[in-house]
């Protein structure tokens, strides 16, 4: 199952994946590139400058009715006022047109510029602007008139009212009072976050004037300026732009384009920074030769661009302003790390050797401990509360979809009820005990295969599989705690996307394939019956007086089972139900007795119409989905040692083991790297070894209790995570909302299992869902798995003409014939797997999956590092290899944009590695 | 159901709706404003410029390794070589840094400028180039021999060679020969139209030049430059921009500004006319003038935008280009109309009226009367065949659909085979005379339910139902053609979006209450059996030697239809299936020898399927479904005139007969209005009056056949013009497709329906297909038909809370409130209709649809022309009363915004108002 937002890996999409690269020394505190509203917030090394809300106000109705009203507004993104329709536009991009730049460049040139003017009302800011020399007594008083009469806001009400009275928003005039209440009822005053400082931007058209009016106002201390500003927030910038009528809507755009620039980070920070005129001038240029330009006949400047998901870098444009602008100098180091940034996959410090035995488990115990207290503490939160009511119901969803897989691959070995209460214990102690206890422990697809196998195994050798199943789990515990005392966690890096893909694609497979193959059985179970067949009815037949059946079989047929066609002479029947008559005492005969009918095609209807819901619900862990098969079995709380089990079979449990160790180390470390991902902003470190440790303990636990095995939940786990977010609470305009980190803590897990393990008592609503469901879900599962790598995406490019081929940025920098070639490499490698899986050899199946990171080393010799790069990852040691100018192409044209292009490839796995 | 591409009218798709008035005078002949290739090609009024190509090679591996290389190439999009992968990139709209446009500039200024320059050849032109003062002699001849260097093409390999051995495309030095047969062989010479010229731009870094060295050279004659351009075409301009090492990809951008800068039409146009350097730069400026800026912090530059699905008009850039540049001034017409141009539907003039009994009709006759030989010599294309192959499985596939409705509705009185025969004569008969051949006759929903009720009323009154239908039919024609003698197909103009949406929103409620009520009975008449049901079970029972049945009524049951409870006593039974039990002589006895199992759930599978395929599926009409009733019933070829009808019946058949003309009326004149919309450039004129009057023949000829009653289908007719588009052969790099008009002829049809009536010898292929198929397809018809509509987007939009609503246009016009009152309002005259519908008087509904016009003229009273404007479209009186500028908005702001928003609104119906 699948995350919102995770399936896509395309071009536009993948730009959550802020490189790992980047935050080697410090994770969370170090500076990121995220964008203008990071580096406002001093990220960069930069000071804290306050929000800018801009609102633009135009004069309008020149000659006969002159009033202000505001069109526009601004904080990152635009918003207009639709006229017509009296209400905001949606936030967009805004696009210029350059003369309006230009224009305005002259208008400021000429016009008056005040930095740090100490006006303290608006009255005497309007004093201050108004005293130019062009501008005679009576005109200057108009003006001043005029400046301070209130402009009309299109305030929207709060809620929707689909059917209020007026067609357009309020504009009557207001006394004093109902304004500033309008002012601070306004919605938007709480989207902006405290401190927030306000820009006004007046233009318009203004007959009486004979040359344009240009002001420039910073105030020295910001000033709320009375009605003029729908939302009551202190002035820092004031800018009045008007002039003699002119074509067009030019003071429009002059107006627009003034508050464009206000709203950009870059020329923010140099104009609250600026002593004269020329920086001013200069940010406008600095502006200007960053655009973007789209020609004329092929774009039209009506259609609005919709805000982009993410933002583009500004460290370059801040550096090239540095050198321009004598700003105060940022530190070096917020602008070094970019310059020479490469965006490869570098391991988490918690991932280098310290090469000593338990080396990394100790220094795991010792950074966690640290944080032990906190993790309660920090759960103090009403959000807790939310994600553990979100996390406990795909928890449970996930409990009983694995616990009804894993109950009946077992025949009831394992079941709903001990999944539940597996679960729980099993999640607690880890959460309690583990590196990471964001983690979410579950069964998870690649362990229910081999579980399957393991049990399907025991069953052809006629093991006893229970105390089978304890050494193998005795066995895995043991390697995996030589796994954690070798710190064999920093091996994780040599899997690569190509294995992830690969042990992805298996599993993916394994699941389609059993849950096609469980429909089509049901099918052969329940035969569809036709009108024609002859397997057709059922009577019930009544012993006669003396309670033989002699009437029966007094007329001899000479084939018993053919009674269908037979003469059945003279018999004492009814025609009641099969149960009924067994309850009169009569016996059920015929073919028809034991088969129900129409079973076949609901079983398919349920199989069909899960599947889909499943995938049209993407929530589908929120889901009302249950289960069938709750078997609690009438056997003890520990599982024998031996059974009837010979006792070398305790030491050959090793082998399979083996695998499985293989198997859980794959899953849950790959797991783990995901959720310590930089990206993240996780304060208290990570903890590999010591989460390889608890899930040998547990896995130990679970054999010895004879309960499912688990290992950390790729998908749940993240969910976790996101319930978990701390954001800046304010954000307006469009603008994304900036993520301050994870609520690190132990608690909202722990109370999601304790939860779990008290879900024993849903069992009697349980039982009501029939497999069908499951199998739906089991398909959804492996399909939405399936398609969601890159593999997938690649195997349709080879059925796909050049030209209709969709612009994957891999296509951008490996030719085409090299990824059919990788693509067919990597069906290679798939079709051998499942030609092991499908033999008696079925078992050692994690041992081919390990077997690709060899493919993959060797693919070294076929391949490119610039190659593999776009195509897979570079393995640790090509990385350390590869000069920071190595990665570039042969020749310089397109190397910046490539460079950046890279910064949107998803270094990490986007496959939902765990099926689950 | 949809043709691909149609059920879209959101902003951006809503292009292809040229406004019906633009082309009043002159169909097919005036002006465009298309976009710039339009106007490239004289429909402006300039002179037919030939198409440009540009290629941009550019000079790389300075100091070591000089060689020029083909980095980028241009018609009206960009493609550029993705240079790790060794191909082009998907064509998109050129983004530039306007630092490169202003360096490009000063190149320009400070360059050589050659216009008309004379050399014949490549060596000539470059010794021309070269010959600047700048250059010392020594370096003059090591440019030229640099120049003279053969550059490196991308030419990629006809058709996909997925397994190409060499990861880098064909780089290797070539002979000659080699080269030019690569250079023809190039497939992109068959997309660049005969004609075509090209342009060549050199660019790079040549750290050697003291200081820039720019030269643009326009050739008095084209001339092929050899193996400078990828394509042997003659190139008409040349441009090289050199200079020394800069910091960056200076040169790059410079020589991608120089090639956009000549993508541009306005400045090719200019430039193809510039007399000296100003002109040059004047071109320049002009383009800067209109360029579209992003800002920088919210606009990654290297973002690649596609191709939008409209382009901008030109005509405002020509127009304030024509008063900078002297040129040859474009004839005053061409632009004025786009001025004032308003975008209202102005009538065809075919609809204007004449005023005489029977004048529009003989108008129509007359103009088609001129074009009659043609209509069957322009089918001589090979276009014509493949259009008659779709449209004959559309046609058929609609014959079957509807044609097994009919024949279920009336009980047989109609059936495929009839459907076949009636759709081949009355198709046949149309195209051969109608007014507007394109239009493909076929049963319609509207007239199906109208055709449903008819038949139930003449069932609840016991009516012999053909004869009264043949006595509707001969109402219908009479008074269908009263509407031809009164010219009343004039007041199809009153039928706007809300009486069109109203009445497909009946429609397709209808469908869809219909094809679920079917699927409910269905179940019913099949119970599903569950397992503990009584009603199980079926056995044979023979007589006894005897032949009597005494065994059986000896036993005295009290209750004969109760046998599955009783006691049977002695019964010569056995358990053969009924029908065997009945060839051996026996007696089928119990409550299941006549119900089938899984009927019910196959049944809704086979729905649900088919109805999931058919949505999926947009190409419907070209799948394979068949149906279930070949009912060719045993009766005489001509419906008996009065049958067991009183005579009486024949004038009571006129009020049905009303009715349903009203219904035929707006059916027919609908989609004939959407068939002659302006922008299909039709020739040959449209025959509006004329069509209704071979609707009213087929109607008199259909009913005393007993045949199907026919009228124009919009959707397959729209498909029968869409295959029959004459479009520009050649599109290069992106470029729409030049729509040059429809192949209009009468023989497509005319096949089409002759092939039609072969089909009834698929009957024994057809009888295999249950109904529940056919059901699903109706499902899907109702919801597509229903969810096309801007009414349910209008409902969506009650339901939805303003800020996550979508960015309809309509939304930024009109204010919230009146949106949801214009919905109410629909949605109570919906809920009118539906009331109606369901109470005897059902028979009504085509009046109540006409009740609709009336409640859309009171709407008036209501909403103000700016709001009916945007919700629905304004009637024809209203349309004249409102002055030209009326249709702004209060304020000038946004003004022209909304001007060419309004041409994105669609402004004839995109519903699907046929249902079929």
């Amino acid at each position: 199952m699948k995350l919102p937002g995770q399936e896509e890996f395309e071009v536009s999409s993948a730009c959550k994946n802020v490189p790992t690269g980047e935050l080697d020394s410090s994770p969370g505190s170090g500076p990121r590139p995220d964008g203008p509203l990071d580096t406002k917030r001093g990220n960069l090394g930069v000071s804290k400058d306050p929000l800018l809300f801009i609102q633009l106000n135009e004069l309008l109705g020149w000659p006969q009715a002159l009033e202000w009203r505001e069109t526009g507004r601004w904080v990152l993104f635009e918003e207009k006022v639709e006229v017509g329709a009296g209400r905001w536009s949606v936030p967009h991009v805004p696009t210029l047109a350059l003369s309006s730049l230009q224009k305005l460049h002259s208008l400021l040139a000429e016009g008056l510029v005040l930095l740090d003017c100490p006006a303290q009302s608006f009255l005497e800011l309007v004093e201050q602007v108004t005293r130019v020399e062009s501008l005679s007594p009576e005109l200057r008083g108009q003006l001043q008139a005029l400046l301070l009469q209130r402009p009309q806001h299109l305030i929207q009400p709060t809620g929707t009212r689909p059917c209020q009275g007026s067609a357009h928003p309020r504009e009557a005039s207001y006394n004093e009072e109902a304004l500033l209440k309008e002012q601070h009822q306004n919605p938007l005053r709480q989207k902006l976050p405290p401190g927030a400082e306000a820009a006004a931007v007046l233009a318009g058209e203004l007959g009486f004037l004979v040359q344009p009016l240009g002001a420039f106002v910073r105030l020295r201390d910001p000033v709320v300026l009375g009605p003029l500003m729908e939302v009551p927030l202190p002035s820092r910038f004031f800018c009045l732009l008007l002039g003699p009528s002119t074509v067009g809507k030019g003071y429009h755009e002059i107006g627009r384009a003034m508050a464009v620039l206000l709203s950009d980070s870059q020329f923010q920070w140099t104009v609250r920074r600026a002593s004269n005129l020329h920086d001013l001038l200069a940010a406008l240029d600095a502006f200007l030769e960053e655009v973007t330009v789209l020609p004329p006949g092929l774009w039209d400047p009506t259609t609005r661009i919709a805000p982009p998901k993410c933002l583009p870098s500004q460290h370059k444009r801040l550096f090239s302003q540095l050198r321009e602008v004598k700003g105060p100098p940022a530190p070096p180091g917020a602008l070094a790390e970019d310059r020479h940034g490469h965006w490869l996959r570098t391991p988490s410090p918690e991932l280098q050797r310290t090469g000593r035995l338990f080396g990394g488990l100790l220094q795991d115990v010792r950074r966690k401990a640290s944080w032990y207290p906190s993790d309660f503490l920090d759960a103090l939160h009403p959000q807790c509360l939310s994600a553990v009511l979100y996390i406990y119901l795909a928890t449970v969803t996930n409990a009983i979809i694995f616990g009804g897989l894993l109950g009946e691959a077992t025949s009831g070995a394992q079941g709903v009820l001990e999944s539940f209460l597996g679960t729980a214990a099993a999640g607690a102690t880890f959460c309690l005990m583990a590196g990471q206890p964001l983690t979410i422990l579950s069964s998870t697809g690649p362990v229910l295969v081999f579980e399957r196998l393991l049990f399907s195994f025991s069953r052809d050798y006629s093991l006893d599989y229970l105390p089978f199943r304890l050494w193998v789990g005795i066995w895995v515990a043991t390697f995996c705690l030589a796994l954690v005392a070798t710190e064999a966690s920093v091996l994780v890096r040599y899997f690569t996307r190509f294995t992830e893909e690969g042990f992805c694609a298996l599993i993916s497979l394994i699941f389609i394939y059993d849950a096609v193959g469980k429909m089509l059985s049901l099918t052969s179970a329940y035969p569809i019956q036709s009108p024609g067949s002859p397997a057709y009815g059922c009577f019930c037949q009544y012993p006669d007086p003396g309670g033989n059946e002699s009437q029966w079989t007094r007329t001899e047929p000479k084939d018993r089972d053919d009674i269908s066609s037979m003469d059945l002479g003279l018999v004492n029947a009814s025609l009641l139900p099969p149960t009924e008559c067994a309850q009169r005492g009569g016996h059920p005969r015929g073919p028809n007795c034991h088969t129900v009918p129409d079973i076949a095609f609901f079983s398919l209807l349920l199989f069909l119409t899960s599947f889909l819901l499943a995938t049209a619900l993407k929530h589908v862990k929120t889901s009302r989905f249950f289960p069938s098969v709750p078997t609690l079995p009438g056997r003890g709380w520990l599982v024998s040692p031996f059974g009837t089990n010979p006792w070398w079979l305790s030491v050959a449990a090793a082998l399979p083991a083996l695998l499985l160790s293989i198997l859980i180390f794959m899953d849950q470390q790959i797991t783990a790297v995901i959720l310590n991902r930089a990206e993240y902003k996780l304060r208290k470190g990570a903890g590999f070894h010591l989460d390889l440790f608890c899930v040998a303990l547990l896995m130990l636990l679970t054999s010895v209790l004879g309960l499912p095995w688990y290992v950390s939940a790729t998908v749940i786990s993240l969910a976790h995570m996101d319930s978990l977010r701390r954001e800046r609470r304010t954000c307006a305009l469009g603008e994304p909302c900036s993520f301050l980190g994870i609520r690190e803590q132990r608690l909202t897990g722990l109370v999601v299992f304790i939860l779990t393990g008290t879900s024993i008592f849903l069992a009697p609503v349980l039982k009501f869902i029939p497999m069908p469901v499951l199998y739906g879900i089991f398909l959804n599962m492996g399909v939405a798995a399936m398609s969601s790598t890159q593999f997938t995406k690649r195997v349709q490019l080879l059925l796909m003409p050049a030209k209709h081929q969709p612009d994957l940025l891999l296509l951008r920098h490996v030719s085409l014939s090299r990824v059919h070639l990788f693509t067919a490499i990597q069906l290679a490698c798939l079709g051998l797997l499942w030609i092991i899986k499908s033999t008696p050899a079925a078992i050692i199946f994690p041992l081919t999956l390990l077997g690709l990171v060899g493919v993959r080393k060797a693919l070294e010799r076929v391949f490119s590092p610039q190659e593999l790069l776009w195509l897979d990852e570079l393995m640790p040691e090509k990385e350390r290899s590869i000069p920071e100018k190595g990665l570039e192409p042969k020749y310089s044209l397109g190397g910046d944009s490539e460079h950046s292009e890279l910064m949107y490839q998803p270094k990490t796995p986007e496959i939902n590695i765990s099926v689950n």
